[in-house]
């Protein structure tokens, strides 16, 4: 059993073939979670575990083969991939590399991902043993993972669906006096009610007109009057992710946190009107910092891609002249400092297409919301 | 602010640094999520975005040095490390290789974690930039982390009995007629509800005197009666984790299922009679095997090492003559077939004390539990 059908992934695999033709590459070796169930369609939560490498090759011609450890062969075998491969891991001296090392022979140019956000999840003594000198085929699986499907699209918006149902909740949710770690425990809760598969990620932060930094875990601090809260999440359907973040005042609204959530909100309005078909990802970034003026929240970018990872590529960033193509599924996540370690960041969850982009997050309020 | 007292971090660096003047090494580079955080307390969902690279330095004599995105510089300050150096990321072109490759320079022999379960969470095109050709330091850091300081089994007891408090609530959480997607996320909002702080890891199965793997995602069948149900949860608390199941049949046991169940419970008495300071992994294992006879669950080791990962070396595995000493925390993993293409897993988690293994979960039934 996979997530989509088996034509969803046959579909990936036969674009991936084109542009291995293109790039002169006789294979694919992937190795992490997602270029593994990108291609196959294998999803487990396993994946938390290191012990174990998992290999996917795609040949140019022909099927994909699988190179598992034998803990996954049942699941595998449910995939669309008929060429599963098991030994029995851990092994003491040869934990899949002969397995592997057969699998490849044949193949003349071997690519991996070598490049941005790429990963070896493997040994690299045992990578060494492969004797494969890999070209980089970072740009070639970006190329197809940037534009959507339609089945990926419909499972974004149904998981963002569920995170703007959860933060609908927000006013019963959340209230002062409450700790910081329990509004993360009861959105975590409230999210999976609404229908979250899993919730990978929550972030957030709390304190006067805004919060010190937007990666932090929580602390049992207790929400105060004049507090702005601000949640982002990270929840995810069918291996989807959502990614987008809500801000709330507690009590009462400062005219400071007020004015920088209406700057934030003004980006992303400037965003949602520059990320059109043909514009550029830097013309993105400049339509929004354009409305941010000289705050910068030092988040590194205003944006990004959003799939089957919570973050991908591209950025919304000046040095990004990727030109954005329907099916594309962004990030627009402005955000400004406030005052000396304070900031405030909005995000929301855009799917470009032919007529302009269609939020997949229900568009937060004008003014920053004050509940509790 | 860190999990747990500076003094914490500090006694691992400094055992870290005898280790490495033992075997030559002058610097260790770390730069998984573990491994990070393991020396320097810095924690954060922020792993979940594969975008970034993040480092740390621990040099043989002197402090750690951190060099990490400028997204991370508050929550990095807020750790014992002192030395935080920071770049805006991402970075088109040089996205934190120079100022590590400067970071790194001075030192002769850099030691890095390239065995089992380790991985290269960067750009191997920028790993190659760095010109740096590390030695495998993967047994010596094993090593620091295979005994657990007393703040850090603390941790892993209260998770675990967390884990326990969920497991005990099944018969109102789970009944027959109800999806086993929906029983999955039912154990999640217990888990977080009992205390949980995150829930990465949860899988399990369900059917007839048994199941067909133990780590696919659920679908939506309904739980029948005579079925029987098992949950693996992988939560967490500080960044430590439980990692055990429990099997229920819903509404009937059938004999089959009993027997199986009782054979799982008989090994797992067996493990706790063997793990004692002194024995093997290996030794441990033959244990097991011998009360579980010929049948082989077949996922590959009755047990692992467990911490702030899910799964840890050692393996309990016959290949494994790892001595087992106070201080280790390890799972119990009797798996067996019960049928063609069925099988029972059972788990439970200890700590290898003076006087022998105490349990962190509480025991399962010796008898399998009838529910709903």
């Amino acid at each position: 059993m996979t997530d989509f059908p088996p034509a969803e992934y046959e579909a990936r695999v036969t674009r991936a073939q084109g542009a291995m033709a293109a790039a002169g590459m006789d294979a694919l070796l992937m190795m992490t979670e997602v270029e593994v169930r990108y291609f196959s369609g294998f999803r487990t939560a396993f994946w938390q575990s290191s012990t174990r490498p998992w290999f996917l090759i795609v040949p140019r011609i022909g099927a994909p083969v699988a190179v598992v450890p034998e803990i996954g062969e049942a699941l595998m075998r449910s995939t669309w991939v008929r060429d599963v491969r098991v030994w029995s891991s851990p092994h003491p001296s040869d934990d899949g590399v002969s397995l592997l090392r057969d699998a490849l022979a044949g193949f003349g140019v071997v690519g991996m991902p070598m490049g941005r956000a790429s990963a070896l999840r493997m040994s690299m003594l045992d990578f060494r043993r492969l004797g494969v000198e890999p070209v980089d085929a970072s740009a070639l699986v970006w190329n197809l993972r940037f534009v959507k499907s339609a089945a990926e699209i419909e499972a974004m918006a149904a998981i963002c669906a569920v995170g703007s149902r959860a933060f609908a909740r927000a006013g019963s949710l959340f209230s002062g006096g409450m700790a910081l770690d329990a509004a993360f425990r009861a959105f975590r809760i409230a999210l999976l009610e609404e229908g979250a598969e899993e919730v990978p990620y929550v972030v957030g932060g709390a304190g006067a007109d805004g919060y010190g930094d937007v990666i932090s875990p929580p602390g049992a601090t207790a929400l105060r009057r004049g507090d702005v809260l601000m949640l982002d999440t990270g929840a995810s359907l069918r291996g989807y992710f959502c990614d987008f973040d809500r801000n709330f005042a507690i009590g009462h609204a400062s005219d400071t946190a007020k004015r920088a959530y209406r700057t934030l909100w003004e980006a992303t309005e400037a965003g949602l009107s520059a990320a059109r078909p043909g514009r550029t990802c830097s013309e993105v970034h400049a339509a929004m910092t354009a409305a941010l003026g000289d705050a910068d929240g030092g988040i590194g970018r205003l944006g990004h891609g959003l799939g089957t990872e919570l973050t991908e590529e591209p950025s919304l960033a000046a040095f990004e002249d990727r030109v954005l193509v329907p099916g594309m599924v962004l990030t627009l996540e402005p955000s400004i400092g406030v005052g000396p370690g304070t900031m405030m960041v909005t995000e929301e969850n855009i799917v470009v297409t032919e007529d302009g982009p269609r939020l997949l997050t229900e568009r937060a309020a004008p003014e920053l919301p004050v509940i509790g």
